[in-house]
């Protein structure tokens, strides 16, 4: 048993950034391997809306990365105020575009556009982001196998496997129940076999059930919620988190927190993602991923 | 403060048959009045493959509750070593038969059928048992809504709203994470906003869980297995298993048990449903009650 004072680090860090490298070139290899073999390369669609800051960052990097990797990127962007009509005439070409094998709507949309009713018309096998209903149904079924799997949660688990976590049969509470992040966390986590348990704003105690988890994984979006106290000894934890504090020492003017009080939760949990350089990387490989994956079933390429 | 006696039943019964009743009399009300409106009644159709004596009894059961209801029902039995064509066949039949509101593929099927290919088929319009994953995703996405909820988890949800039980913020256990029962049960205490775990097979301590919850769902198809001493004194128990147990005293050589250990339950919780009377008759009454749905959707009455 070791002696720990109240300020000692014991927690190991989880790398996501050299991670999602070491995927990022396993696909830029087999990009090149399909074009080489028969003269084609993936294809990512990025539908943008508005000008929100952190939607625009988190483009930017998407289509840095597909770059790096070979991928062919596209973009269109619209104002804030567009219409309807507008974002699904953009989906329409590029579902019908045999060139592009993964289309991205950048979420959230403007509050005056139908969400579920522009995801309805993303074809299937173009869903990269794995939002579709069919997909999000064959991702709960058991024996069943969605398309796509989403990227954030398919991510998740990616850092879970490469630091050598077994999850079978382990405690896992996924903090925040999004569509994007924490549902399909939680579904996820189950198909891997672990007991999950969600946390959302009607929780009345959730520290006391995070408490008990082995691995946490926080997708609420609210900076620092899950303190120290929070954490059972050993856990291990996620933290999906990216918000925005402003600091003018900074050279955006703001940085990066996660939803776990990072300093604190370095003293109790054994494992962690640091914010950013942690889950967000790997989000960014598995969309790419999942691109490729779609090209490769397109051209019938193996 | 009461003095309870190790021998005292604390719980109340939640009487699923006489809730049971009265929405099938209201069912009954509106399938009259459908009639005398616009000369229609609902209908529903059910396939069944091969000759389990469970599934014969469930599927009299429905039946006859059609008949009680009014609804017309109509049944095409196929033998347990028919091809999967002629399953496929019933149900085109069925898909494109207008006076078909609802369509019930008796589950589970033989082996060697493939369930998932024979769901895909079944038209979204009347899959009253809302087993396609197309319905299943919307279940589980928020700001979606999915056109039939699953039978079984609706019964369990009626059963503790009729009881006057809030679910809204309650910690809630499900035991088990079938594709019929366990998980659409979860994700719809999800949209009810408790705070759901579920419990499987690979769980380490389900007991420890189980004594966290406000509200026990127990789905698992083990009879007995949630003891007493799982409970939290005053929990809700909502037992979904019907394990029949040979008992030669019986009329048919079986009884039924549920998952739970229902004479030590009785002592700890403050309310349980019993087996049989409890959950079954509510599933049934909820699948006339998707069907009757179904029939005012497709003739665009109200």
């Amino acid at each position: 048993m070791t002696f720990t004072t109240a300020n000692e680090q014991n927690a190991a860090i989880i790398d996501g950034k050299s991670m999602a490298e070491e995927i990022m070139s396993r696909i830029a290899f087999e990009v090149k391997r399909m074009k080489e073999s028969i003269g084609k390369v993936p294809g990512l669609a990025v539908i943008m809306v508005g000008q929100r800051r952190d939607s625009q960052t988190y483009v930017r990097n998407k289509i840095k990365a597909c770059e790096e990797a070979g991928i062919k990127s596209m973009m269109t962007e619209l104002p804030d105020h567009c219409k309807e009509d507008e974002v699904l005439n953009a989906l329409s070409r590029f579902n019908e575009d045999p060139s592009v094998h993964g289309i991205l709507v950048q979420l959230p949309l403007p509050q005056h556009l139908d969400e579920a009713k522009i995801l309805d018309v993303l074809s299937l096998e173009k869903d990269v982001d794995g939002f579709h209903p069919l997909n999000m149904g064959n991702l709960a079924l058991r024996g069943r196998e969605p398309l796509f799997i989403p990227c954030t949660p398919k991510g998740c688990i990616e850092l879970l496997i490469r630091s050598g976590v077994e999850i079978m049969g382990k405690r896992a509470v996924v903090i925040g129940r999004s569509n994007i992040v924490g549902l399909p966390t939680s579904l996820l986590l189950q198909r891997h076999h672990a007991t999950v348990s969600i946390i959302h704003a009607f929780t009345k105690n959730p520290e006391q059930i995070t408490c008990e988890a082995d691995i946490v994984i926080a997708a609420a979006g609210v900076p620092n919620l899950v303190r120290g106290n929070w954490l059972k000894p050993g856990a291990i934890v996620i933290d999906v988190g990216t918000n925005p504090i402003e600091d003018p020492s900074c050279e955006h003017g703001y940085r990066l927190r996660g939803d776990v009080f990072y300093e604190e939760a370095l003293r109790v949990a054994s494992l962690i993602t640091p914010v950013p350089g942690g889950v967000g990387p790997m989000t960014i490989a598995m969309l790419l991923s999942n691109t490729l994956d779609s090209a490769k079933r397109a051209y019938n390429f193996t």
